[in-house]
């Protein structure tokens, strides 16, 4: 921090505009909530929408929902982080993005706290004009309030590994090992190679898939997959025809489609393809249709004559950022993560923003104290 | 039978003409077959799609998937029927219409017998021009070859009621009680009054449903529904536009939509109201396109959103059929069934199939012996 | 109350001595919190050790984990109850008897809030001598703390269904719907019809079971069943050997044994028996074994050889005391539960407490301002 | 084969006396039969078990429920395998052990088909003193009949890695796959570390657990595991008492315990134990108790408190072995399978039951060409 009472943070002032450098008044953390210095900040699609004006957000916000710090300063009562282990001022942590209410019927009665109407998401719907200001990862530091998901990180969980995926990671495990699980030995189809994509397909490998195909473009992130080590086949999205590529997907499915298919794609038109991917009897995850565009031509009775389940997943919940930690160890074990970052300073961060909008980096993060 | 070596069958010999009525010979049951009077035989929707040509089968064929007989001879080594329960001439059976090939991937490593690419259906894809000819219920007799689902009827099991739900009964089962279960307490919509939506309310009221709604039309058939206590709320198709349905619903549901909603009508644009309809988190049973119609305007930011499972279902297997049957005593406790009948002569057939086809009747069911 | 100021409540200040009536001050509501007079408390078995000393509490304490009443104070924020419903003084409501902390392994990460650590049961685990004192429902008033599952209750639940069954029914709640759920048309077999077994059996019913057997004594409690329609053939514990009872049952069920067998019995040797009664490939629900009496001879070869499912299910959670309160109108329409209950003054309490140790009551429940 | 009429097996003609070989004849194989020569075939626990008289079964038997061969002649109609690849002689095939009825309430209704009470079963119950005679895969050459899951082998699974694991490999798939998956991220307590143990921490890690604690003995069989990459940590069984191996267990699992706990030892006292190495909420596999050694000891109060689900697996399915066959080469890519063989010739089957009976060899198989 650039003094013991403020700290630098990037602020997204008015949809459509550059971020700004603001200095913010750094709180005494209340009872059970925690300041922490960030070290690394991961810039996501979903900063470029909220700079766009896509989502409704209040402004100003410092943005940033992913994020790895250190322990600045413990409120009262704070002992242990959300996994019971001991927390002390300097140590490692990283903390899941959102916070939900615990009280209405989503949280307490349907355990589905990813539904909940009210959740509380760092780097979006906090106030940087309202106390405690540091509600996002862009800046020096930030306040995390009571009821956030902190969790210590231990030897085998490098912060550079934890931000590599971002929020892909848990988007990932919640799809993927909570909504749809893969078995081991099954043939898995993913649409759409952008980090949710290639995040669910690391998850797909650990899990025992016997066979991971990826469909996407351009070449060259193809060409990062696989250099990357994930997926064992790969299907280029301007190369071929969705006819030839059903073909494709068939051939290397024993002639059925995928067991299990997953949309990373966020288009809609996907989904009538990843329809026709999925094998009589197989899952189709629908992961990626974050933003409404409307009704698109699908076939239902495709659902009906292969007895399809079509499964949406939403977000992730603070369990879900748990296993994600987890198994950062498993992935980074498997995967060269770190090998994905691209790191900015803050005051590049609309440089970060803008190289993520060209989708021409792996993972863009920013450094706060790198400059 | 007519003679102990001719049966009276109705016969489809040409799509789009009437149905005829024609003497087949009676074939010694082989070993593991059975041959059996019928009693009654039920008249299906499906049968209207076959004489119209709608579905690709062989021809000529003996119509009739539904069916409740008497055993009339026993062929070598049947001792017992499909479940373990002594079997002798004279015994009052019911039978499954399908027989998977039990060797498939779906039979045999998916254990998805629906799914089987090789299913033999009685009334469907059974010539009867070739032995053993009487491969459908629309006769006096029926040659049940070895591997179907031949069950005894109980006393608590009278064959009016197994006849009044037809093949709706067990597809509901499927759907209802395998792919898609309902818990008790939940909130369940289900769209489409015909024999299916029917079916799938009573047995969500089996299960302990708070409350069903049904949406169709027209009134007489709502009507219908809550003379025979099935359901506990109505909307008419006709008298509100799908905004003030789902208004509707939801106000029947504590402001959130249905835990589970059920797609019984076969009309592609229904999908994309039940989508609406779903409460997040909750199901959507896509049980009723069976027939192809093509692509149709849907949402699938629906499904990421509200976090659906969407969930198909296609037919039903021989266990669905055992369920079927062995809580048929349950739905008669409960529903008078046979109140849903309407009875015609193999000779009236065609008037039957009309019947059908107007929507007129409950359950339109030929009694072969009756003339 | 006596007066604005004092409620009079049960205390229990020494294990195996009588319980005492005191008055104690009634606090004002804190933000979040609610102050209730209560209308019905119920009188449970784990009463009965609690005064025994079996379990480690601390003493003083306000009896009474079961409850309904009416709002008297709603404290700071308090606008609607747990379900979203509005609240207002003079409303009846019902409450859960625990908060889970939210915070731990169990609570937050792997959604088993019942097997929280850190949980605060009214009546069991507050002290009396402490602020806010009125921590039990065996008094004029209780303090309902904020994160308390409070709702209210509708026309079609009246308070006397729900203390009813007391804390058995979202017991059987959490095990027969959560862990261990029952399919329409399936065989259950209940062990025990105390207040468990009976609750148990209940559920089994509502959720369609084809057939409820129910095993236990002495004739009168099996007797008192039977009257209120619960389950469908009854089994004397001391008219029979296990070998003959597994023989009923047996015949009972096709020849094979339960679907589901439920536990609810609390005695160990019970479990023995229970693994026979199950049929191969079936479940076996151990719901009742509540307090550690050590090892008992077992045949674990079973559990491998019939592949059985052996389930435990531990208390309940809020979540499933919401559904308890939902589904309350559906098991009031099936069975006369208000029948069940005994009342008591709470002068009168040592009197309930002896009634209910000797199991000579369906329920007893103390009624506050009965005197 | 020693000519094309006869060919040399092992046969067992007594219990508790040396098998014995003997030349017998080689049917022409039926319809929908194959007679395919061994050119694996792997001696078992069970072999030994069988040869001691511990299990009911006819004699003479020609002995070997695990086999590797090559097709010699396919009978009328077999023009694929059980996948739908095609087949032709010459052909390097698997086959599954057992070919279940298709027919009684297990297969048909239950879709449970290792419970079938009629399964027969290569190497156990099929006469050698009837037609067809070869009935086991210690012989020349195996008669293949109709209903049996036969598996041509690609370039991928080399018939070595498919013997080493026998039939271990696919009762681990029954299990750890389909009774109680494993999920990424999860500490699994693996109790046993013969062939079944083995092969159960093996999938555990192709499944994704982060975390495999082998819990046996003695110390050479631990080191094999260890040798092969099977496994994260080791307990030998004789230099740590119960409550050692309990708190180091729970030093491994973040104090709480295994999250699942897999018995495959065949020991009743070790449920007792494993019942305790699992965290509350945890599940726990009973995979070994194979054969009756009556009740032991063992405390259902930790089934409720700790609200455990505690699964029996029995015997695997044709649907498990494919799915074992489709993993192999997996399991391959990951562990050194082939260096746990040691092979015999026909001649030296005593030899080779006797080192299976000591447990010295990793896995014997008998080699019928090599001698």
């Amino acid at each position: 921090m650039s003094s013991s009472q403020q700290a630098r943070a990037v602020v997204l002032e008015a949809f459509g505009a550059p971020v700004r450098s603001r200095e913010l008044p750094v709180a005494e953390p209340g009872p059970g909530a925690i300041v922490a210095t960030v070290e690394l900040a991961g810039v996501c699609g979903t900063d470029v929408h909220l700079q766009a004006g896509r989502l409704p957000i209040p402004l100003p916000v410092v943005l940033g929902h992913e994020g790895v710090g250190r322990i600045a300063a413990l409120g009262e009562g704070v002992t242990e982080d959300s996994l019971g282990t001991p927390l002390a001022a300097g140590d490692l942590v990283a903390w899941g993005s959102s916070i939900s209410c615990g009280d209405c019927f989503y949280c307490r009665d349907a355990q589905e706290p990813t539904l909940c109407e009210r959740r509380r998401i760092y780097g979006i719907n906090r106030r940087a004009d309202e106390w405690p200001h540091l509600g996002g990862a862009w800046a020096e530091a930030i306040y995390l309030h009571p009821g956030s998901m902190v969790v210590r990180l231990g030897a085998g969980t490098p912060p550079e590994a934890v931000i590599a995926l971002g929020c892909a990671g848990p988007t990932a495990v919640h799809g993927l090992l909570g909504v749809a699980p893969v078995g081991v030995g099954e043939s898995v189809v993913v649409q759409g190679v952008g980090p949710v994509g290639l995040a669910t397909a690391m998850y797909a490998q650990l899990a025992g898939a016997a066979n991971v195909v990826l469909i996407g473009g351009p070449a060259s992130r193809l060409e990062r997959a696989r250099a990357l080590g994930v997926g064992d086949a790969y299907l280029e999205l301007d190369a071929q025809s969705p006819a030839e590529r059903l073909d494709a997907v068939r051939e290397l499915t024993g002639g059925r489609g995928g067991d299990l298919v997953v949309e990373a794609t966020g288009v809609p038109a996907a989904v009538a393809e990843g329809l026709e991917l999925c094998r009589p009897g197989g899952r189709y995850l629908v992961l990626g249709q974050y933003t409404d565009h409307g009704p698109t031509p699908l076939n239902p009775h495709l659902v009906t004559r292969k007895q399809l389940r079509v499964l949406g997943s939403w977000a992730f919940s603070q369990a879900d950022y748990a296993t994600y930690l987890r198994t950062v160890p498993q992935l980074a074990a498997r995967f060269d993560l770190p090998r994905l970052l691209e790191r900015f300073t803050l005051g590049d961060a609309q440089a970060a923003l803008d190289a993520a909008r060209a989708g021409e980096v792996g993972k863009a993060v920013l450094v706060p104290d790198a400059g």
